[in-house]
């Protein structure tokens, strides 16, 4: 048994091996559900080649902390705790990843970090009703993690970023770039097609480094975290905010808004399959957005305003609207004045759910160690902060709706959207 | 309209270019669910980016169509009749593509060609029971053919193979090598990461010509067929029937062999969700099946012989073993005489289903332009022949069963199954 | 002969087709010539595979023009000259390409562009003394379009910048993103190894446009605009100004320099064995420099400051050098004082080099199309300025001489420099 | 200095780290005579990214011999020894590879591997006789092997294939598939855009095995053996002999035969450049000759017959020409027959040659693990032993000459060769 490894061929950096506990864990229940879940959510609508999934991604993530871990030296138990927490990180997403995340945080304060901790430690399941008895003859990953003698806290507070001892530990896996956007950033450019996630893993590897207990990355490191803030805003803008990939995640949004009552705990342990089989079940209104997602007949954008077209006036009125019960209704307002069905007017604020989603996307700064001393990034290069700085996704407002009311709603929204 | 286009992403070929008849077809509902149905079945299971769908292949083959199209310079009207027909030539799949037509061929002796034919002279539908509704607001296939003027039927025998006025035309998509082949090798390939089906595609289509109407290749074509017929057995042997894989597929047939009734045509229209979630909702014995393959838990092989380990007797036996009901009677041999639950023995005997996934498999011969004269491949290379005699796959017969029972039925094989 | 045409393998693009007019250019005796003149001059030191040359760099520009051509939709005769041009573009390169055309314009005041000018028009000829009789029987580039028919003078003015009617047509050649750049940036990722110049041309062409006769892109373009200014930038510093590369060019330049008498337009039609082998045959300080290129036995950095390390006064010190003369007294201050023998010491003062090989690193400004109006870069994004703003080299000044003698010249560098 | 390293870039394995003695060896004059000796000789005249050099491919062949060091789990010592062997395998080759070596051949009987051993053991310089002094400061590779107690003869008989202790040592670097092959198959691939060597190495590291004291393969490698076996005879046919690359490498060997004399070892110390450079130096003839290389003026085709247009008496005829005096003569006689100038005919036989060059491409047979047992792969795949009978190249013979006489020539060749 300890002799015992697979082998798994990865698309993206070829053979990864597995043994002892990572080969325990890559059969646990938590990681093998992570093959139903596709890791951009409804990105293949726009981009048909985007059906990989959390679990190669898991491995992908896996694979960067072995080999950031062992270009930083670290002793041979932190190695295998900073494995173990980029295999799992992300066992806690619920169906079509962050799609519906937004959902989750508006009615219980919590993210699929968050689920990830409790799967870690044991206090949640990702087994449905249904699948009780199979679960009984099941190792979960808490049962491996507790048989190797690993400490599921450390592992889910490295997750979580909240580690005190030891920062480099967590920020392998949370940072600015951790091993999580190096993997990522590749696999999505490689699925989706647009070239620009193609960063250099092997030269980040190469500079990183740890200093005064933080990661940091020598001087000659400075372009490569250039070209992964680059890649990473550019990855942002043309896919995962690209406007018709965000009204599909929308409209299974609502679908599921609309539920007359659903316990969000219910649905997040479902995979895809099983959460859009279950809406479809569900009153008529689910099971038309279910069936226009599945033969892709997308709402359309019936308005729209960048962030240059917006007064500071509008800003404020559209700022209010970030709150989820002022948006709802403000939609039933277009509804009930242009007589639309229920759910039909769809306002998206993309940009809190973007911070939400990924929090990274303001940080920029990380040490630079040149010589013996160790300073932030901005002193190396203005280009970091100016990607900060620069807005995705494209619109600050957008109210989409079906086709056949596109421009009834379009007529109407200026007047009705700032009244 | 008539200018409007659209530019899909394709993670292989790049920008492909849909306007005209070709946007209409896009958009429609036969074409659509195939993103929904993976191009391998369950190979994800074993290499893990594998969740490619019939989508993409059908752009990807669309696209190869366009560039031999252009490269053999046919008349425009020619060019359309054949990029419909590639851009439709799988809309008649059913849930995990090639995996449980052995089912449908079993019962109905009906394979996905057939159904694709129906589809588009109209004579079958995609849509479930309950989205009646949705289809009647929605152009089929067969609609949009018929507003274009186009013939179904000479796309229909083009798919077949069966149009006997201008070969050319119907070899492309359907001959030794043709413009399925030269996409799922390439994007196979690609989504697995198995370099074996990296096919130099542009060579192929600089050397191809027509002659005498028949697709042929000029002498220079000589190495990239060997390249492609290589390659194409490669894959078979390490991805297609790849032995887990394999497995994984023999236990989604066996959750379908084992309901009480299910008419094939009902199950056949289903995408790979729907199919699962339905067999799920069936007895325990389909729910468990199912359950495993969510989380992975496969049969394990118990017994399994070579063509080089069985004598020319025992190969007679097993052949005998081709037949379902033969093979089902043998499976319940060991299932009683071990006391092994009802189904949990699989017997694979899996060349007659190569040979009729794959006919392609069998012919290496294409006619080779030579100065004034067109000679067969074979005159050229030995290669072409060796590939065809070569063995895919690896195994004559093999036993499957569930982990506890893999000892008994190990023990007692040989003896169950040629006595 | 109207009909015969070539189809050459390039690494990057693919299968490209030269016919008529480009068929007899691709055998001109100009462009092959640019067979043996390497792309990145003596960046194959660093980077083992960078032995690319300026003739596939050519086709690859023709490429990327007839891509954009074809894209804007101009004139069959308008596409002819920009093909013309951008294929002819790079054919007044002198041997190892950028590096050694500081010395051609301190001493004639003129670079590869008005060479390529001269060639385009036959005011100037590539051919060795020896080789007069092969010339006899030879169309040189200025016969072939002459015989076309195709003013030299527009094409000419194309390459340089200066074509006055049609902006649009030499902006495709010669702009802030010009065809120059996109095969560039793709090629020397290619052959270097170094990711960073994976750029996305293909996003590019789709987004390119002309308005009001200026070349520009849509919207959704700025994106990819990024990418390019990005790349370019990352490439300068890692590649094309990679420290020990520049070393390499430093020692070659001072090969040069220190030759008795040379007319740079002697040396500057060679190739770049030519030039090595015509070097060799020199005095013992030429043959011992290109024998120690040979078998990459470089100097040594001695001394290095960064702009950040550089007070106010003593970068107005630093300036002064800038000028060849006085830099050249500075180093001999250095060898005297230090008893170093003529030569060996090196003072490097980059950016003078940099703005001049690349003029364009100081352009950010593309015009953007948003609905009607056409608006710069800038507003829509801060990242451009900010890759304009960054620094590149990561020197302001680098002395290196002979591994013997670097203790002492670091010793007694920061004295003797800005005494 | 122990802890001093160096990470190289290589365009193909990514990056390659350098220490100990291996840092030595890459700093020797021997390897770094390489970067100025083309991989495939004079290939660039037709696939213009072709410039890839000896050194680049030594580091790769390094770079696998230290994979497949570590997939065996060979002792430290033995790593060692087959690290060195890789490195320096091709130190011995004389300028443009293999392109000139039957000249070796035929006049001293000896080939690049001969002068590799001789530079391994110190018995032969590669310096020129004007870089005496440039090397007395400077460590050859036999200097650094005996510093580092390596035994050269033990490098060196692993280099030749002719030690016998510890066969998989030598098998590693000389066999059926070694690294040489593994690491020119790729390379060659990428510079050429040939897509056919892109061959699957991961995979063949993943199934070697050393089997009583033999390099072999465990079953799961029969693929990969066929994937490379195929990519080898394709390359062969499309790059190595193909007939462009092989009429230039013709004009080469013609402008040295035809030199009144010179000694082999005299150039085959050369670089690409110098030899070059050298033979411009010569007779009219040979200025001739070189001039139309750098320009790319090549003899044309005048006549041709392929093995299946030869009748067996006619092969016979043939064979006799293989004798490098007969086939002169036979020249001589189509020169002064039909009034061509001396030297202008070249009458081709390649066959010879290749077999000389890469004896490989005769053998196809490798160990094959299957449970216990060791058999050969014949009886795996009927498909190794087809790709050793398929004929390379194209012709059996080829008569070249200059554009002007090619009519002359080609109207009376058939009565000349075979009377």
């Amino acid at each position: 048994m300890a002799d015992s490894f697979k082998i798994i061929r990865d698309s993206i950096h070829g053979n990864i091996r597995f043994d002892g506990i990572f080969l325990n864990l890559l059969n646990s229940p938590e990681l093998q559900r992570l093959s139903s879940i596709k890791q951009l959510g409804l990105a293949h609508l726009v981009f048909p080649g985007a059906h990989h999934t959390r679990l190669e991604h898991s491995f992908g993530a896996f694979h960067m902390a072995s080999q950031i871990a062992e270009s930083v030296n670290i002793s041979e138990e932190e190695k295998q705790v900073v494995k173990c927490a980029a295999l799992l990180h992300d066992i806690g997403h619920g169906p079509f990843s962050h799609t519906l995340e937004s959902i989750l945080r508006n009615s219980l304060n919590v993210d699929h970090v968050d689920l990830t901790q409790k799967l870690i430690t044991g206090q949640y399941s990702i087994f449905q009703d249904d699948e009780k008895e199979f679960a009984q003859h099941t190792s979960t990953v808490a049962d491996i993690l507790n048989r190797y003698n690993i400490d599921t806290s450390t592992i889910s507070d490295m997750i979580k970023g909240t580690l005190t001892s030891k920062p480099y530990l967590t920020q392998i896996l949370n940072s600015v770039i951790d091993v999580d956007q190096l993997d990522y950033l590749l696999r999505d450019a490689y699925y989706t097609g647009v070239a620009y996630g193609m960063i250099d893993t092997q030269r980040f590897v190469q500079t990183v480094r740890i200093y005064q207990d933080q990661l940091a990355l020598n001087r000659k490191g400075v372009g490569v975290v250039e070209n992964i803030l680059m890649a990473r805003a550019l990855m942002y803008s043309s896919v995962y905010y690209h406007k018709t990939v965000r009204i599909a995640e929308l409209m299974l949004c609502r679908a599921l808004e609309m539920l007359p009552s659903l316990h969000p705990f219910n649905f997040f342990s479902m995979n895809d399959a099983e959460l859009v089989m279950h809406l479809k079940k569900q009153e008529s209104f689910q099971h038309s957005l279910i069936t226009r997602l599945k033969y892709r007949q997308l709402f359309k954008q019936a308005f729209v305003l960048s962030s240059q077209q917006l007064s500071p006036d509008r800003k404020q009125l559209i700022s209010l609207l970030e709150q989820n019960s002022l948006r709802r209704e403000k939609e039933q307002v277009f509804e009930e004045k242009l007589h639309i069905p229920e759910g039909q007017v769809i306002i998206d604020i993309p940009s809190p759910d973007l911070h939400q989603a990924e929090p990274r996307i303001q940080q920029t700064d990380i040490p630079i160690i040149d010589g013996d001393l160790s300073k932030p990034l901005n002193e190396y290069t203005p280009v970091a902060e100016a990607i900060r700085m620069r807005s995705i996704p494209d619109w600050e407002v957008m109210i989409i709706t079906d086709e056949k009311y596109r421009e009834t709603v379009s007529n109407h929204a200026e007047k009705l959207l700032f009244s």
